[in-house]
């Protein structure tokens, strides 16, 4: 299949919902694809069970500060920089790339990399949402090698971490995106088609564009929360997703700091929908580092990492990433499940809610 | 010709000199390499004369704040890492290694690696002192490339910078290395054999084994200080070295920051040497970033970089570097001449006072 430059808009929209307020400004990664799908060709996007166990694939993202990805768009050669120098540092040719998340610019980026090089995208992730550290992906968390990490800047300038540790590989990988001014495209995990066939998070491409175009057809029968909570509800991983609430937004602090843009934004209910288990009238208090990692009411936590906590526009229930959030806009916040791969005590260890610093286990939706 | 484990303690003397106080604990290099004598096998010193022109030789050092150095020395694992590395980034074998400054502990590393690896070392570095920056050796002053860079850890992580800018080489490796715990073996700027005898500043081990050795036989007629200067005489490089003063050290400020080791010390002369150009009784401020940078005498600049600027105890002429200096020791002050390689404007434009923030221009000894 392909992802055609006209469905661009809507995977970029289900990219951001299940970004959960990270990853970058999905409109940047959509202008980004169109523009190589004009220059090059449209890649395909491939079944991951259809790898051979032995191809080669890696995982692409932009890595930094999203304040700055809005600001510093991939040029595309530091993208093919990219490659080149992962092809170098394994010693064999990529048979295909695929997104490590799932989640605002880094969903489109793979496509732009695959239309430049020629290449398929593998339709499969490594969260199913986005995170904002290298080692918070399931390939880390089931034993794959993160190494060789290759990262090039819009200067074309190449840098490649060999470790045997995620942790590690995201401090150093951090001390440089502090160095190349918060944003460097970034290729590591290098794995085998075996390896993406078992530790991958399968179909989220596809499940991407679907959750945009569920929002879209929605909105032609003013009913884009109904559609799309109708068809989260009828996926294998998103299937328990609920309303937390609405509301206008009040407050929002943001800092940019270690290479990651930390805060939280403050959301003071309108309204409460019905069946949503929760007191009116209290704020709601999302914590963010790239992306929403808690949602709070009181000492209450209603959710938190790894399920994905998301907001969007109220009327259009277009997502709305934590950079983008702002001061009165109106907001309906979501949580959604994870896959199963994501909640076992080993993902927990590593993407669960004390990773972060919240006072809580993690509580199933 | 060798070094012999003997002559080690005479060619890290020399070394410590010509570091003007930087380059890490010649104590902690010498004994790095006596250890490595004593595991594998002695190296051959080469004269960069004997290379052929398409050799491939690679310079080698440490890379940190002297102070960790000190505590942190290498594993050994860590310097066959970092050539193995180097040889999968070039895809070729490396014919020989070579200090890419001569003092403290990196004028003996590359013996560690040689002795290890079975390599001989060049007979040359790229400063003919040491310098607390990569920018600032000869190679990038007349146009060597510095990449690929290769950087390990005693963890054995390993990371490799390409840049076509040494100074934004510089950032990148100085982030690196605050990840590493500010210290890690680094090798950069590749050089072919008709690169090293081209740029090199040529026979800088045969130097410091021989102005170590004049050190250790005028002791023998207490008159160590007056061998070195006879010997610095007679020498290509070195021959205007004089003294600036005589003293006792009062205040040190001494503060690890950004990778260096930044600070001033301040020496009170408790007399002045006959024919020293100096007004007597005026403390004199040595400045320095790792090396020292200026000695200064009210509003008057005594000497600067490139000039080398070294303290050693007044009784034994034993050099003392910047990170030794401590209250109440007796000290001569000593300024010393570079290679002519290393004063043209070129070079004064990447290594002279102006560029390390002293309001001076150079002038000449």
């Amino acid at each position: 299949m392909k992802i055609t430059k006209q469905q661009l808009e809507d995977f970029a929209r289900g990219a951001a919902l299940l970004g959960a307020g990270g990853g970058g400004d999905p409109y940047i990664g959509r202008l980004l694809a169109e523009q190589a799908f004009d220059d090059f060709d449209v890649p395909e996007v491939i079944d991951p069970d259809s790898l051979d166990d032995d191809a080669t694939v890696i995982p692409i993202a932009m890595l930094g500060a999203p304040t700055v990805l809005i600001e510093k768009a991939a040029s595309g050669d530091d993208l093919n920089l990219l490659l080149k120098e992962m092809e170098h540092q394994l010693g064999k040719k990529v048979d295909a790339v695929m997104p490590i998340e799932i989640g605002g610019v880094n969903s489109c980026l793979p496509f732009v990399i695959a239309a430049r090089a020629g290449l398929p995208v593998v339709n499969a992730d490594g969260m199913g949402r986005a995170f904002p550290n290298l080692d918070m992906v399931t390939f880390n968390v089931y034993g794959c090698a993160i190494s060789p990490i290759v990262m090039t800047d819009e200067h074309l300038n190449a840098l490649t971490i060999k470790t045997r540790c995620a942790k590690k590989a995201e401090a150093f990988a951090r001390s440089i995106v502090a160095e190349t001014g918060l944003s460097a495209m970034i290729s590591c995990y290098p794995l085998t088609g075996k390896q993406v066939k078992e530790y991958g998070v399968k179909n989220t491409i596809t499940l991407g564009l679907e959750i945009g175009q569920a929002i879209k057809f929605g909105r032609q029968s003013n009913n884009a929360l109904g559609a799309l909570l109708d068809y989260l509800a009828s996926t294998e991983y998103y299937k328990n997703a609920r309303v937390l609430g609405h509301g206008k937004v009040e407050d929002v602090l943001r800092e940019t700091r270690d290479g990651f843009s930390f805060g939280h934004c403050t959301i003071v209910e309108n309204k409460v929908e019905e069946g949503a288990n929760i007191a009116p009238r209290e704020p709601i208090i999302l914590s963010f580092q790239n992306e929403f990692l808690a949602a709070k009411q009181g000492d209450k936590f209603l959710a938190t990492v790894p399920d994905i906590i998301a907001i969007v526009d109220s009327d259009t229930i277009e997502p709305i990433t934590a950079e983008s959030v702002r001061f009165g806009q109106r907001v309906t916040i979501l949580a959604i499940s994870v896959p199963e791969i994501m909640t076992t005590d080993k993902a927990l260890a590593i993407f669960g809610p004390r990773v972060f610093g919240l006072d809580t286990d993690y509580q199933s939706l």
